[in-house]
C-alpha cells in the first residue's frame, strides 16, 4: 500500500515515479470507499486526483499556495496535507470540512464554498508578495463550469495586467454540476478537440523553419501583436486579454502535467494552464451520472445506489411537480437557474417546457437581471435558487427587479439550516437581505402542501416575492390547516393564551414540539403559522399581545433584519409593553454537520427553546 | 433651427439626411447649455449623441427596445422622444430623472443605473419577445468601461445559445468614469488600432478571390470553425462565444451605423456591434477632461469651470487626505477601487503609492474578494467604494472576508441619501445588509475629524470594519468632541434627562438642530452619537433609558436591520420598557433631487422629527 507512506504534508514526494499510477489509483479507492460511508463530493474530486498530485509535486507547499475555487475538488489535498485520518468524520459535526479551511490546515490557502472567487482571491495573495517581497508561487485551480461565473472574468481582466507570475490551472472537465451551457463552455470545446498540447506553439514554429521562408515566418509570427498568432495557437481568446495560455494537457498524466507547471512558473505574468479532466474518472457509475455523484448521499460502492433511499418527498420534489402543473396551466411561466437544473428541481420543468426553460450557467447575478427582463417582457418568471447563493444577486434583485417592481418569483431552495456543506452554503441570512429592499414580499410555507399553495399565490401576485423553504423532507404535518394564502396574513394553529408562539416555514413543525413541551409544564400555547415575513401580519401580532403574557418568534435566520424585529419594532410602534422572545440563528457562522445536532448546539432545535422559554418567562 | 422641429417621438425620421450632421450639432449645443445649467451626465451623452439618432433612425420605437447600460447616457434618447422641456428640470425634485425610467416613458424600455446590466435584461426580453411570438428588435447599448463589469460576461456567455436576434451596441470610448483598465481594455485597444471597418471580412474575401488560389482559400475561411477566421476579423473573441461581431465604426458617423444597424437586424443570433465613440465629443473641456465632466455640477460654459466652485471639503477629501497619511506610515496599507480612482478620492494615493494602489475596473466583486486575498497574505486592504455599488458585492463580503475574519476596511462613501442620481444610486441599505454579517463592524462619524479618528482605529483593528459617509460637505462642528474611538462605545455629546437622541453618522449634526428645537419647547434632551452600529454601545442604551423617559435613534438607513431596530432588540432583551422612537428612512426607494428636499419630503430633516417626536413623545 502506497498510501500508508502518505501520512504527513509532501509525503508525496517521496514517492516513485513509476509509482505514481499507481498511488493516484490507491487515492482513488480511498475516496470512493470513505465518500460511499460519509457522503460527500465524489466526482469532482475523482477527477482531481492526478492534478492535485501534479500540484504537490511542482510546488513547495505551504510556502505556495494553492487556492481551490468553491473547493469541493480539495479531498486528495487533504489527503497529501496529512488529514487522510479525517476522512472517517467528513462533513460531520466537529469532524473534517468538506471545503478547505485556513483554520483547518495551514495548507489551506484561503476558505472557498461559492463559485468563481479563487482567481480573485489568488492575484490578491500574489499582489501581497510581490508588495512583501516574497517569492512563492500562487496557484488558483478553477473549473470550466466556475469559470461562467462573471467574477472569474474581472479577476482574468485585472490579472491582464499583471507583470510576475501567477497560475491559475483551468480544470476542464466539461460539466458544471450538470451539462455546461454557453459560449465559454463551446469555446473550450473547440480547444478540447484541436488536440493540441503543450508544444504546439513550438512544434508550429519549428515546422515553419524547416520550410522555405518559414524562419521569416515565425519572426513574423512572434512580432505579430494578435491577429496573426491566432491562426496558429489555441487559447487566443485569454492571449488576446495579455493572460499566457498553456495547454491543453492531460489531466490524468502527471509527468505531462508536471512538466507544463514547471513552463508556467517561468512565465512573468498571469499564465492559464488548461488542464483536460473527467468528472468522476475511475468510477463507473460517477463516470455515467455525473450530477447524482456530485454531491452524493452514502452509497453501495457495487451498484452506485444510495445505501439509504429517500422514500419521503423533499420540499424541492414538491417545488418540481407544483412547477410542470403551473407551466401546463400557464404559458406565460417561465424558468430559471443558475447551472442547477438538477439540485433546484427544474429538470421536469426543462423536460416538458424546453423552451421556457433556461439554464444561465453559474451566474446568479446575470440570472436575476434576465429574469427581470423577461417579466418587463411579459413574462412570469421563476428564479429557482439556494438560498446562500442568491447572495450572488442582492444588488440585481435591489436594483433590477424590485425599482420597476417586476413580478419575478424566488423560489429559495436550502434555506436556513443545510447540513454537511457547512459555513459557506447556510441559508441563514435570506430574511435578512430582502426584507430591507422596498417592493420585496417574503413568504415560508409550513409544510408541502404550503409551499404548493405560496407558489400558485405568487405566480399571480404581480409583483417581487420570495418563497423560501428548506433542504430535506417537506413536512406532512398539519395537513387539514389549509386556509387561503392571503398578503401578509398569517395563520393561527392553535389558539389559547398566555404564550403565543409564532414561527416562521420550518420552525412551524419545531413550534409543534415546543408547545407541547410547554403545554406538559401547564402552560397555554397558541401556535401561529406566520407565513409572511414581509409584511408581517400586524394583526395577528396585536391579537397575540391582547390574550397572551409572552410572545415567542420562532425564524431559521440571523436576528439582525429578521422577522422578530420586525415583530418587536410593531409592538413597539403600537406601544405594545408584552414581553418578547426572538428565536433565531445567532450572529455566527455555522459550521457543518447533521442538521439536527447542529440546532441543539445553537439552541433552536424544541428542547432548547422551550427551556429558555421556562427559563426566561416572566 | 432643426431642433424646434423635434417635439414628438420619431420626429426624427423628418430629418432629411444632409441635415443629420448640424441636428447632432444642435442637440450638441442644446446638452452643452441645459447641463452647464442644471448640472448632469455630460461627457457620455456627448459621446452618444450620434449613436443615438443612428438607433433612432433605424428602429421603431417604442416597439423595438433599447435598454441603455448605466443609463446617464440616455439624455439624446430623452431628447428624441419627446422631453426636451424635461431639461430644465434634470434630476431635481420631481423633475426628470437623469437615468431611463419605464415610469417616466414607454419609450424606455428598462430602468438602468448600475453598470453591466443591459446585456441581461436585452436578453430578456429577447426570450420574452420569442416566447410571445413577437417581432420586434432589441438593442443594448454597453460601454466598454461596463464591459468590465462580471455579469456582462455572464449575459454574453448566455447570449451565444441565441437563435434569434439580438444587438449589442458596444459603445467603445476608451473610457470608463476614468481612464479604463485591465486585458478587455487593451484586446479593444487593438481592434481600435487595426482601423478595419464594417465591411472588412468582405474586403478580404474579395482580395482573396482575386488571387491564385484564393477561392479555394475563401471557402477554407468561410468553413473553418475558428483558428483560421482569427487570422482575418476582428472581434474573434466574441466570435469564439458564438455572437457576431460587426465593426469597428465610426460612431459620430451616422450613414456608417445605419448602415451597420440594418446589417445587425438580419443576424439570427446575437450580436455585437463595435461603435468607436469619444466621451464629451465636441465640447473642449470635456474632452480634455472626462472624469471631471463625466457628472458634473453647474458649469461656465465658456472655461469649463464650476459655476459655484466648492470652498469647504467633503468627506471624500478628508478621506483622500487621511489615506495618504496612513499610506505613509504603513507599508502594509494597499487601496482598492472599482473603477473610482477621482469618486472615492484615491488618486492622491494612487500619485503617492502606484504599487499600493489598484484600480480593477468596474468589479465590485473582484475587488471585494482581492482585498480578501491581499489580506489573507498579510497586507491591511481599504476597499473605497460607493454605498450603493457595495451592494454588488454583498456575497463576497459574507463568504471571502467575514467568514475568514479578514482584517479588510470598507470606506463606503455616499452613504445615505445621494441626491440627483436618485433611486438606484441611494446608499441607504448598507446597515441592513451589513450588519446581518457575522464578524462585520460598522460605524459612522459625525464629522471630519471623525472620519479620520475612524479610520486610524479601522486599519489597526485586525477584522472586517465598514466606515459609511455621506456624500457632500463633511461636517466641521462638534469640533471639541474627539474622545478616542473604542469598538461599539458611543460618545455622549450633550447628557441631560428626559429624551435621548441616539444619532448615527450624518444624523448627530441633524440631532443638534432637533435638540435646539426640543429645548425651545421646554424639553431636556440628550445627544449621544452612535458611532457603532455593530456592535452597538449596550451600555449607553441602558444608561439612557434609565435617565430618559423617550429614546430616539436617528439613521439614514432604512428601519429593516438598522440601527434602530438593533436598539429596540437590546431594549426587548433587557426588559427596558421606554419608549423609543425610530427615525428611519422608509420602506420605500427616494427619487432624485435636492438632498434636503428629498429628506423633507420623507421625514428625517430636524423640523419633521422634532415635529414627529413632539407629536407621539407620551
Amino acid at each position: 500500500m502506497l498510501l500508508e507512506k502518505i501520512e504527513n504534508p509532501n509525503d508525496i514526494k517521496k514517492i516513485k515515479k513509476e509509482d505514481y499510477g499507481a498511488l493516484a489509483e490507491e487515492i482513488r479507492q480511498f475516496l470512493i470507499e470513505k465518500i460511499s460511508v460519509t457522503g460527500g463530493h465524489l466526482g469532482s474530486n475523482l477527477g482531481a486526483v492526478e492534478l492535485t498530485m501534479a500540484l504537490h509535486l511542482s510546488l513547495n507547499l505551504p510556502e505556495d499556495k494553492v487556492i481551490w475555487d468553491v473547493g469541493h475538488q480539495s479531498y486528495t489535498h487533504k489527503l497529501l496535507t496529512g488529514r487522510k485520518d479525517g476522512f472517517d468524520c467528513l462533513r460531520q459535526f466537529h469532524g473534517m470540512s468538506g471545503f478547505p479551511k485556513r483554520k483547518e490546515s495551514k495548507f489551506d490557502a484561503f476558505d472557498t464554498g461559492h463559485s468563481s472567487t479563487s482567481i480573485s482571491a489568488g492575484l490578491g495573495l500574489v499582489k501581497a508578495r510581490d508588495i512583501r517581497g516574497e517569492k512563492n508561487t500562487i496557484v488558483s485551480v478553477i473549473g470550466d463550469g466556475s469559470l461562467t461565473g462573471g467574477m472569474a472574468y474581472e479577476a482574468l481582466n485585472n490579472a491582464a495586467n499583471l507583470e510576475t507570475n501567477f497560475i491559475i490551472v483551468l480544470n476542464d472537465n466539461n460539466m458544471s454540476i450538470s451539462e455546461n451551457v454557453g459560449g465559454m463552455s463551446k469555446y473550450l470545446n473547440n480547444i478540447r478537440t484541436t488536440n493540441s498540447y503543450l508544444d504546439l506553439k513550438e512544434g508550429i514554429y519549428n515546422a515553419l523553419k524547416g520550410t522555405p521562408g518559414g524562419d521569416n515566418m515565425v519572426s513574423q509570427i512572434r512580432k505579430a501583436k494578435s491577429s496573426v498568432k491566432q491562426l496558429v495557437i489555441p487559447g487566443m481568446f485569454y492571449e488576446d486579454m495579455g493572460i499566457t495560455y498553456l495547454g491543453p494537457v492531460d489531466g490524468h498524466n502527471i509527468t505531462a502535467m508536471t512538466k507544463v507547471f514547471k513552463a508556467a512558473k517561468r512565465v512573468k505574468g498571469a499564465v492559464i494552464v488548461h488542464v483536460l479532466t473527467q468528472k468522476g474518472k475511475g468510477y463507473g457509475p460517477a463516470e455515467r451520472h455525473p450530477a447524482r455523484f456530485h454531491g452524493a448521499e452514502p452509497f453501495d460502492i457495487e451498484t452506485g445506489i444510495p445505501s439509504h433511499p429517500r422514500t419521503v418527498a423533499n420540499y424541492t420534489d414538491i417545488f418540481s411537480t407544483v412547477m410542470c402543473k403551473l407551466g401546463q396551466r400557464d404559458a406565460d411561466i417561465v424558468a430559471i437557474t443558475a447551472a442547477m437544473p438538477d439540485g433546484t428541481g427544474l429538470k421536469r420543468f426543462r423536460n416538458m417546457y424546453p423552451d421556457r426553460f433556461f439554464d444561465v450557467g453559474i451566474a446568479e447575478e446575470h440570472a436575476v437581471t434576465f429574469a427581470a427582463g423577461l417579466a418587463a417582457g411579459g413574462l412570469k418568471p421563476i428564479v429557482a435558487v439556494y438560498s446562500s447563493f442568491l447572495q450572488r444577486a442582492y444588488d440585481q434583485i435591489l436594483h433590477d427587479v424590485c425599482i420597476q417592481n417586476l413580478p419575478v418569483v424566488f423560489a429559495i431552495d436550502r434555506a436556513g439550516l443545510v447540513g454537511s456543506d457547512g459555513e459557506t452554503h447556510q441559508g441563514i441570512f435570506d430574511f435578512t437581505y430582502l426584507s430591507g429592499i422596498p417592493n420585496m414580499h417574503i413568504c415560508a410555507p409550513k409544510n408541502k402542501w404550503e409551499l404548493s399553495d405560496m407558489m400558485k399565490f405568487a405566480v399571480s401576485f404581480g409583483a417581487p416575492i420570495a418563497i423560501r423553504y428548506p433542504r430535506g423532507t417537506a413536512y406532512a404535518g398539519l395537513k387539514d390547516f389549509r386556509a387561503p394564502i392571503e398578503l401578509g396574513r398569517a395563520e393561527w394553529i392553535y389558539r389559547e393564551w398566555e404564550i403565543a408562539l409564532f414561527a416562521v416555514g420550518s420552525m412551524v413543525k419545531t413550534a409543534e414540539t415546543v408547545r407541547d413541551i410547554l403545554k406538559r409544564e401547564g402552560y397555554s400555547v397558541s401556535l401561529i403559522n406566520a407565513r409572511f415575513v414581509k409584511p408581517i401580519d400586524e394583526e395577528s401580532v396585536l391579537e397575540a399581545c391582547r390574550d397572551h403574557r409572552l410572545i415567542v418568534t420562532m425564524e431559521e435566520n440571523v436576528k439582525s433584519g429578521g422577522f422578530g424585529e420586525k415583530v418587536l419594532d410593531y409592538m413597539n410602534r403600537s406601544g405594545l409593553q408584552n414581553q418578547c422572545i426572538n428565536i433565531t440563528i445567532p450572529d455566527a457562522y455555522v459550521e457543518h454537520g447533521n442538521v439536527e445536532l447542529l440546532k441543539q448546539e445553537i439552541g433552536i432545535d424544541a428542547e432548547s427553546i422551550a427551556r429558555r422559554i421556562l427559563e426566561e418567562s416572566r
